[in-house]
């Protein structure tokens, strides 16, 4: 069965599963597998399963949204607000850690999550290795940490050279599988380095996606990230993407937000991902309004779903 | 629909629904709600909200056990082992508070757990006051809290004169209308103050009970507990729970433990409650072996759901 393979971290993979489970049930995800913030890091800490918070957000986004459904849905997204020990933890997260600890497997918990959920499609670690994401700075500094890179403490405007796991990641074989049948991979949106580069680099994935006669699309994000892709323009990202998979289509989103808007982000360090045509003239873009207006400068779902069936 | 109405706390009523459930799918738990101690208290301390292990407890034994529910009831169940903050929670607790938090209404969550868990029948709590268990001592001393009562600090040889609500607690609707309606009510076996009158004694349930055509059965514990029943006969459980209500038939356990079991037991202070058929002549008493044997002296589910039946 050739699906549609969705490969990225949770918010990013949440806005294109969710918009894509109206066109097909064939969907697989492959879900970054290194958070170590949040909720999602104390439980990682605590108990040294696999963390579960960009499990938890595919899950939901291919998880029917039927009236039956409604509460599971809603409590596996619910945030205690309350409560010494369980403020802050996303419920879903304690969910899956309490799948982890009856079944004893990573796999299972999530197999049985999925279950539970009614979801329809796959949802898959990209590897089951408990991996701490690392990233050397240009100057050769090696930060240790997905949330350290993520949430930089170090010189914000040094660039990354290069993130690696510690110990090394191989892929889960089902992600080989899913990759090599796919009729179409899509990557991100989501955070260059952190969601996407620490995917693709797991050991395994780049070479399958290199076998696979699937179309290949990269999603490019529509802010830069302070500290890890500042001062990005399209090409940016398209240059390191393109390190590890060839790309069939850039999708890129053209829309500006309002002056107030784009000044909040910026107040932020987070500007605007420029097309820079002149430096893409290998590659097919495809430039669209995909954004969900006018209050977030985020990937609308169902856009971008409209726009990647039109590429298949 | 007249249904077979089950009264107590959660232990006991667990034991009895998972028996009866295999005769009728009309039954209704009614459920004790004064419970302050583990994971239940810590909760009840920190959200305010109806305490849930009771409540939770007989949600699991109305669920069918499906595989299809395997998991689900599992996760119920689950308590954490690990994790600062989750370590002692039932899984279950946290299912509730986290649905409590998302409708805003205990008995809204109370609900939407039953639909997610597919229980038959109904979980009601006797009130939706929520209110703190009082014992006074046949001293006078007054003891606050329900775990303060059932794990006492003080003496325990002192007898409990009589127990109440501060505030008052008064019954949930429901569950008078429930007692009027039923066929059958079954009380116990439970821990007579903490579970059985602390129930019964909530404003309206005694005089509703009063008033069902309904039989009564009174199912009396097993074993003494130190504090709260220390030294009592059945007779002793008798004249108590008829102070609140008419009772049709004692159900009472004949079978004792091997020496060995029984000196475990009396090492915590519990001792076999002996039937003294000499103060019990105006009552219809029906014993049996109803325990599991023979690691624990406790209520065997098929066992007590037999006799019951028998009686209707």
């Amino acid at each position: 069965m050739s699906s549609i393979v969705v490969i990225g971290g949770g918010t990013g993979s949440y806005t294109v599963l969710r918009g894509l489970k109206k066109y097909t049930d064939q969907l697989t995800a492959i879900v970054s597998m290194f958070d170590s913030g949040g909720s999602t890091g104390k439980l990682r800490d605590e108990f040294g399963y696999l963390p579960p918070g960009d499990i938890r957000r595919c899950l939901i986004a291919l998880s029917p949204e039927s009236t039956d459904n409604l509460f599971l849905r809603r409590l596996f997204e619910h945030r205690f607000g309350n409560g010494e020990g369980l403020k802050g933890h996303s419920f879903g997260n304690l969910f899956l850690t309490a799948l982890r600890d009856i079944t004893g497997s990573d796999l299972e918990a999530i197999k049985q999550a999925a279950r539970i959920l009614n979801i329809k499609g796959k949802v898959l670690p990209v590897t089951l290795n408990n991996c701490t994401l690392c990233a050397e700075l240009e100057d050769g500094q090696i930060v240790k940490g997905e949330t350290n890179i993520d949430i930089p403490k170090h010189n914000p405007s040094l660039r990354i050279k290069r993130v690696f796991h510690e110990p090394a990641a191989l892929a889960h074989h089902e992600c080989i599988e899913s990759i090599k049948n796919a009729k179409a991979i899509i990557i991100g949106p989501g955070d260059l380095y952190t969601s996407i580069v620490s995917t693709l680099s797991v050991e395994g994935i780049s070479e399958a996606i290199q076998e696979s006669s699937a179309k290949k699309i990269y999603i490019c994000n529509i802010m830069t990230k302070h500290g890890e892709t500042t001062g990005f323009r399209v090409s940016d990202h398209v240059s390191i993407v393109n390190e590890y998979m060839p790309i069939d289509y850039v999708l890129c989103n053209n829309k500006r937000g309002n002056p107030m808007l784009m000044k909040k982000y910026e107040e932020e360090n987070a500007f605007f991902v420029e097309i820079d045509y002149e430096n893409l003239k290998s590659f097919n873009i495809i430039e669209r309004n995909l954004i969900t207006e006018p209050i977030l400068l985020r990937h609308d779902s169902v856009k971008l779903a409209k726009t990647v069936m039109e590429l298949l």
